[in-house]
């Protein structure tokens, strides 16, 4: 959240914001700049647009949109921008995110919005990384460590499991 | 489709054309004025933005929305007019209009748009009427008369059938 | 609930108050006089035929009914009448309220239903009020007015995350 | 189709005719006499609530219902009669007798509708004379000689396959 | 649960005796003797098996299956008796019972399963009163009073809100 | 389709063989022995039993069960031998072999079937061959041989690609 | 777990833990030994494509792979070696497993996953015992057994059943 | 498909090609350089992992992925590179591309993929220039001059039909 953040993270209501934070947290230990925007597509429509509309010319690189429902969010702000646009469907109500799945996702011809995982707002986070990284050379590598470690931590659980069995692992999580 | 058009159906596509025109076509039907236009929530979407704005100015009562897909339209023309908006999830792709049926029904607390059956833009059109002829005795009239016409439709079919027997009604339907 | 209402707020069982009483608050605050129902269309039919025969008589402009599960309320009142009826499928059950929206959306050519979101009964109040302000400058005006307030409080949230960053505005809530 | 039909076949539109006639036609294979109706519980409510009224009296035993869409004439014939009603979810539209299953299977408790599957109508003939057959030692014996034939067909095609190969037994049928 | 059961509630484990046990309850209410039995398709076959070929000359006239997941129970039940199988979906597991509603309702060709409502054991219940009522008055009558019953609740639950108003109403509830 | 078969290739119905016989084609590809049987869980029974009951004697070592819709086939052939069991669930109907995937993946505990794609009977062949080969030499390396083709099939494909181009290649397939 | 695994169960994360000891547990009780092991497809693609290069050589005769949400874990597995893999999906996240089971299930031709039901890691260890009990008479034998002891159980509970009656069984479990 | 090519776009099977080529000519239309390669995650698995490992180190900047059924490419794709690894699932089967969206989208935390509509091979294409223009400003300039041409279309679409009239227009599309 410095002067001049690269990704916009934006969210259709306060209600997402502890799922979408994590796109923040992920983005500030890869050390790609960032904020975080509450702006609805259906309660503001023409601030909604704004953002997206201006979203170039302040230095944004890519924007991260999260909601649920009818979540027509991300698409609102695909349609007035020309950068990449990273959906995150919300899991709420009584149909759990498959209907913010289903809105994000099924964009039409000409106006794409990059869908990751109902909740996934790390994995959004982490997209934006590597989108940045195309041309910037130190967060792509941020990304690869990132994923390094990832897997070295992988590897440790294996190893502890190997050594305290099945049991012993669970009990130790308090399992 | 006169110079004073009292509902707006829009759609996203020309591709939407021949079920949306069951709209236009019941809305004749009943007498009452409505326009056609084609304006995409995503690819024009201040165009689309200014329609709703402008709408209630113009004159319009009600406006209708079909589309297929993520189909935000009707969400995004209600976010920007106090108008009732009535929407049309169209059949389409690979997910055969669920999509659209969750995007446009699933919108969240304070901006409604009240949703047919998939396809159903009959029915929209005749909600339509029903919303204007709140206020409007001849119009309350014709959907009341249309209804009717309906049951005699539905008497004279069942008479039909005693008469000539299944297999006979079949073979007249050259089913 | 005045004498005279203008919008018929019915359910099928007194476990879908909770979510309807929604509709009721709504129509208070924006102006709009309204009964609250329990009919059930399986075990009380002939009543529920009734309630919606006589509704235009008795001055109601709109019905809105909600039911859970096989919810064949709302297309039973609007067989029975040419008022506009919205709508609201309630979460119940094994199916979550994906029956009660498929039993009430996907009505047949000639007698709609307005449907709003599974457990959507606050829309349904709004877009019975803005049914009434097409012919009622005030109810249209309240409708403007709850919007506009919306759209405020939206604006406040942002501010305060701004102000606040994300940790802040999360403790604040004790999220 | 005699003078004194024990089951009554009600479908909601002619357009259910050449799925819901299989009911009839094993009906009077297994030697029970039925009657077929056209009625929609939508366009025509008081005839039909009429025809499951007076069903009881005019010596019906068992009601058939098949509908597609919201397919709530089930559902609303159950609600006026005593006697069991067989709901057959009728296939149609985008979401192919999904939406019409749960409309007729998802009953409310006191007023059950027994099932069968989409575009099941001559299992819900079979299931009529199953029931008929509770008091009637012929009707059962049809029933019971109605499954033998069908086993033995079974054991026919797996003699045939036995003695043609795969090849053989699919080239005889032009598969 | 008499000498000489009408109705036999099968269930394929004691995890759904909860559920189950709501058809025995309206059973012994409407006056109409039964019986309970745990009975695996699966884990017990044979027993199974013998279980529906031994029924019809145990008296039985009605045999309730009730099972969750796979729930092959009631579709293995009607596969080896001539009498009407009513199958009980139960919600369990990640599927919540979709599974076991697709397993019960699609039965084949010839072999009807006459299928309520996920969970719908008391709807089972009174369902295989109405078959048993075809030949028995004095059932047909017990039915026709249990409906009054719950028609004169409705009444009633509508009287009380009518008097205490919503809030009163909810109050009264605890909700 | 030797004297003696190791696999049981079973089906519901003679409608599912155009699919199912694609598991004999790869046995015989891959050098074992099978045999093609029609008969079904609710129609025949006890002949489906018996074939389970006895398979283990008669020497076979892997039943593979197809069937559509309830599709109860492959679990009430698990039920009766401890032999591993394959499921194909056969695509048909409304509901397009959702029912079947659903009513053959999810048996209870204690009773497992191996469950393969919707309409995958040459997978079930492969897998059949994969269990046969843990204690049979020979028809693992076939297997492996298998699987080696479709990789060269593959890089082939690509080859061709590479060399024609994009249109190239479709003009070629006629696609 | 002891030297020398016939049966590798390999998770995608210890969040599976729970779920797949049971894989563990029911081959330890029918002399099947096996091992246990964290790898993941996506964060350690190369260890997991050696684990299944190797596990021939290895001795393992059989893979259990569990994973939830996109679980790609069984397929890749699958893609390494010729010997069978059995996949259970892990119920997680918004979709419950359905996205687990669709991924694990729905393998292209000529990579079969043999699929067990979600959450079914009783059932994968089950069939990795039947699997191997092809050509290991003792761990057949073992696996009869243990499908007996579940029939007595049955068999006991319905015995207990018909002894105390629903109230008494249900008093007894506490439920 | 220059020398340099900065999109791979990779697919499972030929028979994705004709979905897949619309990437292609996107890509091409927009002066994106690309290849088209058919690599299949699991028949051969290691050709695949190469690829993606490579794919850097040879100056890809995006790597698009199509694959239906299980649809493990694009997830095998991502955990072999830190590029951005964009989605699309293919329409095939009898789940419709379901299975795919499902398998694509829901990607594990640390390892994402960004995922477009069912067969929406265009969009792919239309986001990998997006992400590309992130670091170049001319293919920035044609992605929003081709969103541009986009608009205009529908602006002449909207004029042709308000010129025409419905019955004009549908006749003139020969619809």
């Amino acid at each position: 959240m410095t002067t001049s953040p690269l990704v916009g993270i934006v969210m259709g209501s306060d209600s997402d914001l502890p799922i979408m934070q994590e796109a923040a947290h992920i983005l500030n230990e890869l050390g790609v700049s960032n904020e975080v925007v509450i702006s609805s597509a259906h309660r503001v429509p023409d601030k909604t647009a704004d953002y997206a509309r201006s979203a170039m010319e302040r230095g944004l690189a890519v924007i991260i949109a999260g909601a649920g429902g009818a979540a027509h969010l991300a698409g609102v702000l695909a349609a007035h921008t020309p950068l990449p646009v990273i959906g995150v469907p919300i899991e709420s109500g009584a149909l759990k995110g498959v209907d913010a799945l289903y809105s994000i996702v099924q964009m039409p011809s000409g106006v794409p919005v990059a869908t990751v995982a109902i909740n996934g707002a790390r994995n959004a986070g982490i997209l934006a990384a590597q989108i940045i990284g195309c041309g910037n050379p130190s967060v792509r590598a941020a990304v690869a460590a990132y994923k390094d470690k990832l897997a070295r931590k992988v590897g440790e659980k294996n190893d502890l499991l190997a050594k305290l069995g099945v049991e012993g692992y669970l009990a130790r999580q308090g399992g």
